[in-house]
């Protein structure tokens, strides 16, 4: 099978590799259907997270069952599942209260099992799934090629802009900010949206991400920021600030804004993984600001996310904007790398 | 009237004041029945926080109105009322969502007001009170002698308990951890009981301190510090860490241990004045826990937590082991400063 690694900086090669087969009575084959770069690869890309050893690339993918191994019980061949960016036994304590990205014996993809053994990337023709039975989640039937999009981009963005969400707090009624427009914070406004915020702020100054954050269902964009962006989310705020910020971005800066537009009693919920990003625990104790987030557990959100797709309620999907074969996964990366895509889908 | 002043660290001196009146028509007139010493005066007492100029110290206390302005409408001469640490106007945007500590007119006792009109301290015999109609809870009746001391425990420390509690989000059948043995955290072992933790873990080394917590419900204590005790809480849930953690100093190693101490997905409540605190985003990231908490919107509270004393629900005045005439309110700091009692009393 052809699957891709990353040796470098800006060095990504899609190449043949053995075909997976079931290592652990625990494992599924899954062949993929979609699969998609995440900005989080970027950090490798761009050189921000180093590369000790080349490694399987890509943690976000659907496809079809084609084998099981002897202890899987919830999943058949065949099957349309949905991975989440983490796999997991969705059934150690962690995972029994939603925060299976801290699974006691889940992992990466691309990484190693607590044994060792190396799990594959996503952006591949195949992948071997360790633990089927607690990470993948299945449709009850092949969904319409069209919902494609909106399924592959519940495996992060989707999921990641909703714990944004829960981490936050939104409640009915808020106003809600929104700081970043990459394809989680455009998955924020959704969620934040779809839980039923009142007025959800987009702080965007690109414009075609706008319109996105607009069809996602935000009502006011912000298209400055630091000062004057924290600025004028008080003028709309009538001063006060926001009852919930989603922080989708991770720098030092995106994270300064976000304190600054919420409200005394209010939480940033954040998924942007911090990169520079000093918490000024003084001012955020004088103003009663809590942060809340960090790794999503994806899987948590899956089923509930899956069945909005499904009936048409929620489209995350929009979120690609670049739609290339496997082959070209170089020019998927290149091209988000340079702010020509939001988000590159690869179909094998 | 007789008040207090702290001129420097150790130099706290009860004088002759003159007599508050109303100066706007929105104030009243207390006078003190109780007040006490908080740890935060200790951060003065100890020459932890600079004292450019001597003020008027003391926030905590409960009274009888002895003059109203004429705007004021909630309240009677004769009134037995309980003060938060802060006044409020109790009807702003910040306050209406229950952080009245971050009113936009309100502030502290012993310091200016928007106008630059300075407010009494607690540690007196008379107070005026700003925003008297936002600031003050009456009691019904004048309540009975032996209620007192746990009526002016909500002034601040018992409020101040269930804000950590609150913030780090208690569920009926938690696991909750307490960091700190104060008067705060043996008040927030307390709070959390009430809000139907099933275990309440004390942090606490001393023998007294203990056995309140258990007598506030406490179900265990852990006696060690720092990565001891840390490993103690890892080894009470089974390696899993608690529910929801409840920081109660301030510092950054009780911090470190409140962060270690919380399951993946729990929030730390932290109400402990940050001295010394760094926040780890990366491990708190990686983690999914959150911080929430800060300046206690005691104000909040007070109804609820008035109601539970009165009905004997609660009896958090147990937090007091020492009761001085207001006279030697410099033995009261003294005794707290060399930890010869958690909280002392004065009476007027």
């Amino acid at each position: 099978m052809k699957a891709t690694t990353i040796y470098a900086a800006h060095d990504v090669r899609l190449e043949d590799q053995p075909d997976p087969t079931i290592q652990k009575p625990s494992d599924a084959i899954v062949k993929v259907v979609a699969t998609c770069v995440c900005g989080s690869d970027l950090w490798y890309y761009r050189g921000d997270n180093p590369i000790k050893d080349p490694f399987r690339i890509g943690h976000e993918f659907v496809g079809v069952v084609e084998d099981l191994g002897s202890d899987v019980r919830s999943l058949r061949k065949g099957d349309f599942v949905i991975a989440p960016f983490m796999y997991s036994d969705n059934s150690c304590p962690h995972c029994r209260v939603g925060i299976q990205s801290a699974c006691s014996v889940g992992g990466f993809w691309g990484g190693p099992d607590r044994d060792g053994l190396m799990a594959d990337g996503g952006q591949g023709e195949y992948v071997r799934v360790p633990l089927a039975d607690g990470t993948l989640v299945a449709t009850r039937e092949i969904p319409d090629p069209a919902m494609v999009p909106s399924l592959l981009a519940l495996s992060d963005v989707m999921g990641t802009g909703r714990h944004a969400a829960m981490a936050a707090g939104v409640q009915e009624g808020d106003t809600v900010v929104v700081v970043g427009d990459g394809a989680v914070g455009l998955s924020g406004v959704l969620a934040a949206s779809r839980m039923g915020a009142e007025r959800v702020v987009a702080m965007s100054r690109h414009e075609a991400r706008q319109q996105i954050a607009l069809s996602f269902g935000a009502t006011d964009v912000i298209a400055e920021r630091g000062e004057a962006g924290e600025a004028a989310v008080l003028r709309l705020t009538d001063g006060v600030g926001a009852d919930a910020v989603l922080e989708c971005v991770g720098t030092g800066q995106t994270m300064t804004t976000a304190l600054a537009a919420a409200r005394p009693g209010a939480t940033v919920g954040y998924v942007g993984v911090p990169h520079g990003v000093e918490l000024p625990v003084r001012t955020m104790f004088s103003r009663n600001i809590g942060v809340a987030g960090g790794v999503a557990p994806v899987r948590q959100y899956l089923p509930a996310l899956r069945d909005d797709v499904l009936s048409g309620a929620i489209n995350p999907g929009l979120v690609f904007d670049l739609e290339l074969p496997l082959d070209e996964v170089a020019e998927g990366y290149a091209a988000m790398d340079e702010r020509r895509a939001i988000k590159t889908m690869l179909r094998p």
